[in-house]
């Protein structure tokens, strides 16, 4: 839909706005005016930021991650414990993981899970590159995070029996009741998980 | 909250995301890796066309329309009405008036309403130059199209008094039953109206 009413410059930005997640149409113009409105201390240093990250942001070779260097902050991190890799889906899921701040390890970003659908194999995914990385004696744990989805739990087991012959401990998030939550609210399959990996209360 | 796994650039496209209206900080985040992951087809083209409309985009002396040009593409288009001018209080308003295409008038936006608790007097918004332009004899007709709310209405009271002296005729939107609103769901002053202004069926 063409906005006769406003420049065509603002009409591409209204359409390239609308791409971004979490933006529709509505909110892509909404997000526009309030850009226009706000030109020296939103729009320009938006513009500029962007332009920053897009010259100087890339992905990690070693782990997936994306930074401004290569190999990233996390993988060059000399304080973090370089015995555990934490396997991830996506770079947000890595990020997830670094606010809650309990583990100071490093990661494997697969950014994406094998998904017969959508004809994406292990390779594709970059597991081989994990097998390798696991092959350094220096790894003794890889923490398979990946979703509680079916394609999640898929990659997970085809990891599992990829790292098998290593000699590496393969462990998985724990299943159960997310902090704050109601069981009367959850599914079954949430509270099955909750039951049957219960823990003494100490 | 600072992401020590990402680049400090990353963090500041972050920070100014969620400043849009419609992202809160997890859905700037997620905007922020779609743009990482989208560089060429996404981040730089809306790069590029922030910095466009930031040089470019300018507001209409006339009517307080955003464009690329001063006096704005809608007061110079030859094809409009001269005789109606609708006022509005944003450009949001404007454009959501010309996606409905129903009138070829020249517009008034306000930039808000008169609010005596945020202290915006009547000269705030511009209300003087509105009185100017409905002096020149061309104009026939002022549509006040302020929003349905407290503020709009009293905004549309006053100018209603200030244009009183004038020769022009003073409309307002119709109040009813939206398109495709079911009674059940409207609130009853939107019924009240609905039924005070009902129509011959015709």
């Amino acid at each position: 839909m063409t906005l006769a009413a406003a420049g065509s410059e603002i009409e591409r930005l209204i359409a390239l706005l609308a791409r971004l997640p979490g933006l529709g149409p509505r909110s892509a113009r909404r997000a526009a005016l309030t850009l226009v409105k706000k030109r020296e201390t939103l729009l320009l240093p938006l513009a500029a930021a962007m332009a920053e990250v897009g010259e100087r942001v890339t992905v990690c070779s070693v782990c997936g991650n994306v930074d401004t260097t290569d190999p990233c902050t996390v993988c060059v991190d000399a304080s973090r414990d370089p015995s555990v890799i934490i396997v991830v889906e996506d770079v947000a899921d890595l990020w997830a993981l670094e606010r809650a701040s309990v583990m100071r390890a490093r990661y494997h970003v697969l950014g994406g899970t094998i998904s017969a659908l959508d004809g994406t194999g292990p390779e594709d995914i970059g597991i081989g590159r994990l097998v390798e990385r696991a092959l350094d004696p220096a790894v003794r744990e890889v923490v398979l995070a990946m979703n509680a989805t079916v394609e999640g739990q898929t990659t997970a087991h085809y990891i599992t029996e990829r790292l098998e012959p290593l000699a590496v401990t393969v462990s998985r998030l724990a299943s159960g009741v997310p902090i704050g939550g109601e069981l009367d609210y959850l599914d079954e399959g949430t509270l099955a998980a909750a039951l049957n990996q219960r823990r003494p209360f100490r």
